[in-house]
């Protein structure tokens, strides 16, 4: 590259901080600069309505678009579907599934996956929730597991494990899906199923530290609690998953039998070979300086999920939405900035606040010292998630369906769409859980290992 | 069963067919009647329009709905999602993966799978259209082949293959496909990729017979084949498949390479065990009476795609959603007639004329001798089919989103959604078509085998 006055900046992955960064670097119409976006999904997800998918309330396509088409208003900037194998820092060069990339900057915001901290054996009977297959995969097993208790109604112990929902993490997924679940349950499914009462539905919450929404002030977790708890939920504060099976979870000498079991305990940030010895932190994340880039790399930045960058308390930025595109804006504007012979200025988040929702017209909300819950946060929380996703999508009908579907709570998206499509042998067979491959001797938990815990 | 005057109603299927019967007699609140519904999916599904999830126009959850909300005002009716692997005739009752089920009246309505007739091995290079799984996988597969175009621009053979699209079935599906991916590669995809050029790709449309949509009359076929030609779609008649696998599609001596072959040539109907001697058509339709009952067991009606039942000119009727919502109907009241003492009468089909739609703004439409095309037939279409989708989802916002995103083209669903969900070892891993199995050694075609032709 370097031909002249022109410039490349690769921006792999197409989250909310490498689509802040895209939309600001493709905006600014610079002569000269070229912007190529690389993710293996062809789609930008917007995460924080993600459990909605799951819980049957929205449509894959209703919180979900494809970058090329977000981008495409952008003539300078390209967009590639491949997934990046290694970072060659020295030639400037990235390998991937697609060849070859050369750069000369660097935008790296491959995010993060939920992660079982050296317990991968549980995945299968616990998923987590960061990917539409994902989503679609945890409503099957939810809607799933009521059919099965309808179709089963003589085996009474069996019916009470298909009724049980196990959601591991007491972060904001988990008690969004938690919450959902025991709403789902109480009220969409109440009058549809003759041989069950859904409203029997057993929903717990299980979190290692001694209480919710660890990154919530006290007052308002405590609202969280009681909110859930109002709803049926049961919230174990203060309890470590030692196993996960088929047949439920282990909670220290405790079994509990549950069909199903969701995973909200924690994530870990995207993996990939490098030749910069990349420093990274507990969670994977990878450190950077004040102006996001990688210690002795100033043309490799870091944003999202993937960066661990420290604020000014010291401690390492929420992986949150808004921090991510904030991220991703500041490091477009820092390049644009160097291009134009300007300093690069360091990275300072602006926190808006944060909320976390419970159910239907309950929510909590913290924006600096104000906090308050109930139906005017949840109002807060529904038009926030409104403008922020018609912000990507631009399609006021898709609006207008969304809230509509969720202020009816209509679920019209209560599909159990199973794993195959083929039609040979066994065409559109759900494998029950017993089904799924043998659990390997679960391994000892390590050090590291904080199931229930949300990572710090 | 047949204890007092309670009398059980069992209906195997909750296609189009099944669901009229439901609903019939779900509505009539006979007194002491029990209507149990039994489907392997959770959802009735709205055919007609699943090529535009195919295509990503629409979202699964626009064109289905959950069986178990559509009955639920029916206090009467009972839903199992499970599968029916035997009917016990003698003993009225069904064995399945629920258990076992008595009956004093069966309604089979299974419906039918499309087929390959001898050649199964080719299902994975072509798969068909007939469930969600199989829209969302074929969506995959045609947007993938665009980004991978994408993706490696210098290999200009691998390039010409990943942007020919062969369908295989000049009916009415074969003809709504082509036309579909025609006109998103001319109109959504122009914009949005840098390296190809998407009118450039090529599509191709295979019919083992002499015309495209051999149901239709003859000018109006004439004129839905032009109006293909019109949007770039090449037909090919009087061509037989004779071999598909990772490469491409076999046309007798010539061999045309394809990424994305798609298969819309004929079905088959559902299969399962009987200790009656069920007399099947080569279809593998059932036949039966006037009355739609089984020769010799008149408690078991077959309806729908399952049934080969003859018209007043000897022909069978065709595997038709209005054929099957107007046999469940009758059905239905043949057996409210026979509980209050009258005769069951006859099936009469009303015949209410057919239609098929090439892209945006044309279709064909032939009502007894009125036949005509274009823009009139387009709306004509667009009317009958929103008419129809609302009577079952009954959501007029739904209705709107989806007039919006036809009309306006902005195929909101485009995203590619993988097969797999695991994020461990190999997150959202899509399998290039070279990953698949191999095909085994293709069979040679048997008499019955009647590739590229839409069944009689």
């Amino acid at each position: 590259m370097s031909q002249g006055k022109q410039k490349r900046v690769v921006i792999v992955g197409g989250g909310f901080a490498g689509l802040a960064a895209a939309k600001t670097l493709g905006g600014a119409r610079e002569p000269g600069l070229e912007v190529v976006v690389v993710d293996r999904r062809n789609h930008h997800l917007f995460q924080p309505l993600l459990y909605q998918v799951a819980m049957a309330g929205l449509s894959p396509a209703d919180i979900a678009a494809p970058i090329r088409g977000l981008l495409s208003e952008h003539r300078n900037t390209r967009v590639i579907q491949g997934e990046v194998q290694a970072v060659d820092a020295q030639a400037r060069r990235l390998r991937g599934d697609f060849g070859e990339l050369e750069y000369d900057y660097l935008v790296l915001a491959a995010g993060a996956m939920h992660a079982y901290f050296g317990n991968e054996a549980w995945e299968p009977y616990a998923p987590g929730l960061k990917t539409l297959e994902q989503a679609t995969e945890i409503r099957r097993r939810v809607l799933t597991a009521f059919e099965e208790a309808e179709a089963h109604p003589e085996d009474s112990r069996e019916r009470k494990r298909l009724l049980t929902f196990v959601i591991v993490g007491g972060g904001p997924t988990g008690v969004e899906l938690a919450g959902a679940i025991a709403e789902m349950s109480r009220t969409t499914l109440a009058r549809d199923f003759r041989n069950i009462d859904p409203k029997l539905t057993r929903v717990l919450l299980v979190e290692g530290g001694p209480r919710l929404l660890a990154g919530f002030a006290e007052p308002l977790a405590s609202r969280a609690t009681r909110d859930l708890e109002a709803l049926g939920v049961q919230v174990w504060t203060g309890s470590m998953v030692s196993g996960v099976d088929a047949r439920g979870v282990t909670l220290g000498a405790e079994k509990i039998e549950a069909a199903t079991v969701l995973w909200a305990a924690g994530v870990r940030a995207a993996e990939f070979e490098s030749d910069v010895a990349l420093e990274r932190d507990r969670q994977n994340r990878v450190h950077v300086g004040a102006d996001l880039s990688v210690p002795g790399h100033p043309e490799i930045f870091v944003a999202g999920d993937l960066a661990h960058a420290e604020g000014p308390d010291g401690k390492p930025y929420p992986g949150q939405a808004p921090v991510a595109m904030q991220q991703g804006r500041y490091v477009a504007r820092a390049i644009l900035r160097e291009l134009a012979g300007e300093d690069r200025g360091r990275f300072e988040f602006v926190d808006k606040g944060q909320m976390a929702t419970i159910g239907r017209s309950r929510a909590i909300v913290e924006v600096g010292k104000l906090r308050f819950g109930g139906i005017t946060a949840w109002w807060t929380w529904l038009l926030v998630h409104i403008y922020y996703l018609t912000g990507f999508r631009n399609r006021v009908l898709v609006l207008i369906q969304w809230a509509w579907s969720y202020l009816t709570f209509n679920r019209g998206a209560r599909l159990i769409v199973s794993k195959s499509w083929r039609s040979y042998p066994e065409a559109g067979a759900t494998p029950a859980p017993e089904e799924l491959p043998p659990v390997r001797e679960a391994a000892q938990p390590s050090k590291s290992t904080r199931a229930g815990c949300v990572g710090a």
